[in-house]
């Protein structure tokens, strides 16, 4: 399979995030990066799309903020990574502030995704990663392997959250769709919810998204990944939630994954996206299911018998001392 | 002047705040009481007027949660005091849901305002301190000072941000039609726009609200206090912001005040409320304005030449030190 990469990815390296009240050291590390190199010894660079398919799915003033806001910050003579801590409640009108630290709270919905100095390049460059492998799918037809970082499925079309800051699957969905596919579909098994690839295509049909995670009544992002939530006008049905409860191993995971498999059997896309997060796994230290190393195999394997061209990005996963075998174990799944 | 307070306020002590992504300790200290109860000789205890003029302004499902805040996440395990972290961003429907951290981002809008195990009973009980003094001021008619802690301006009917959980100023006036009077008028002087209060009256002509802060493209609350929020419906016209630059003096200040003074002579409400700041001075450590301790006399003259029966109610004010002079200056100017 063909893996794509770009070093730029490495220099988001945000510090500390809030936890229990207290600022720890942040779980989405640039360790990460290299546990899952050492499994990847044929990572190829990510070419440079620029930045129109972004925009496809990004609005631009978001774009903009995103692009200026550790400077932003900075230049207010603040220390640190730009830390979001203040936003507006529900039914507050998107004001244009320039101070920075009301842009942060307008744009982000959460305390956990600071921006630092090499964010923005990180984040530029893991969707140019996910279009780069895209562009190997639509070619070759052949599942292939963007190594994305960090997350991207938290973000929405003008929001940041989880982690996440451009949403690289999303983007790449879109960008399958000005490529020549009329159908595609996410499938996202990462631990939590996809809620940013979620509002991106609710209102849509070309665009079928479906998540398997954990019940957001328990996990975050608790707001969104409710079964009740199936999409909205055109889209109405094309958006599956699949909540599960904590604790839930392969076994009862691979009941839910069989319907989303039935779901996207009849859906029939162009192009399939996945956007995998390791963090299902039994040892990962910020989440709470059962999934074994060896399981991921099995789990591949469900999604490449469906036999469609498949783009896979990375999303979380914080176990870092066998995130690369869980890496390589989903990798081998469609090589199998 | 007679003067209220209740020892329950005391016992709120929240711990941190997130400054510029690092936790230093929190603002609104308890030390804060004991500077100004040393101006304060004849304080008088608050009574008890139960939830119900507390339920007149605020919603139940958020005082109900306000109460057992802290419990709750004390049950689950969790350390320190309860911090939201994470919020619904712009959109995303109330859910009931029960996890506390879903929970706090539903009800608060910012990182800073902790549920510590004291805060339910501090809030009740700077609510009732404010109803005492408002009986005080329907009874006499003299202008009475409610030495409310924790703030209250920020706190919106159902929810809490800027150290603020419940709005003792919004309560007292609520309680005031429900007293007999046909208008009331809240003049807020406070560094900080009062945009719990606005929002709270934003669509009623009863009670007339007008604030005098901080330009909030600058300054917290940043998404409130713009002069082209005038009210709506039956509000339109009954809310009136006065923003201003950092670093205003009094003799600016003095012309805004003459202004607000000017509608208020207009509207000629039964009963005014007056949310104090004394984060207005000078030497205050976390905002911006350059008022002296001897102007709060002034200030406050042209408050009580308006001849109407006034409470006062404590907002912030953390120059510590200097705190006690800056509310006897301020209350002077009522006695003089």
């Amino acid at each position: 399979m063909r893996t794509f990469y770009s070093d730029h990815q490495s220099r988001h390296a945000p510090s500390v995030e809030l936890q229990n009240g207290a600022l720890v050291p942040h779980a989405e590390s640039a360790e990460r990066v290299d546990a899952i190199k050492r499994v990847l010894p044929r990572l190829e660079a990510a070419k440079d799309f620029g930045l129109d398919p972004i925009l496809a799915v990004h609005d631009a003033d978001y774009v903009d903020f995103l692009r200026r806001a550790y400077t932003d910050w900075a230049s207010a003579g603040r220390p640190g990574d730009a830390f979001p801590y203040v936003f507006p409640i529900r039914g507050r009108r998107p004001l244009n502030l320039k101070r920075i630290d009301a842009e942060l709270g307008r744009y982000a919905y959460d305390c956990g995704t600071l921006v630092a100095p090499g964010t923005w390049d990180a984040v530029y460059w893991s969707a140019q990663t996910a279009l780069t492998g895209l562009e190997a799918v639509m070619t070759s037809g052949e599942a292939t392997f963007a190594f994305c970082r960090p997350p991207g499925h938290h973000a929405g079309r003008d929001y940041m959250g989880g982690y996440s800051y451009l949403n690289a699957a999303a983007i790449a969905a879109e960008q399958a769709l000005r490529s020549g596919a009329e159908t595609v579909a996410v499938l996202d098994v990462d631990y939590h919810h996809g809620n940013g690839t979620q509002d991106i295509f609710y209102g849509r049909n070309d665009v079928l998204t479906i998540s398997l995670h954990a019940d957001p009544s328990m996990d975050y992002p608790f707001y969104w990944g409710h079964v009740d939530e199936t999409g909205q006008d055109a889209g109405d049905g094309y958006n599956l939630n699949l909540p599960m409860a904590r604790g839930t191993e392969w076994s009862a995971y691979k009941a839910q994954l069989a319907a989303a498999i039935e779901r996207l059997q009849a859906f029939a896309p162009d192009v399939l996206i996945v956007p995998f997060g390791a963090d299902t796994y039994i040892k990962d230290p910020i989440s709470f299911f059962a999934i074994e190393t060896a399981d991921y195999t099995s789990m591949a394997r469900m999604i490449a018998d469906l036999g469609l061209p498949t783009l896979i990005c990375m999303e979380g996963g914080y176990a870092v001392d066998d995130l690369g075998a869980n890496v390589a174990a989903f990798l081998n799944g469609f090589s199998a």
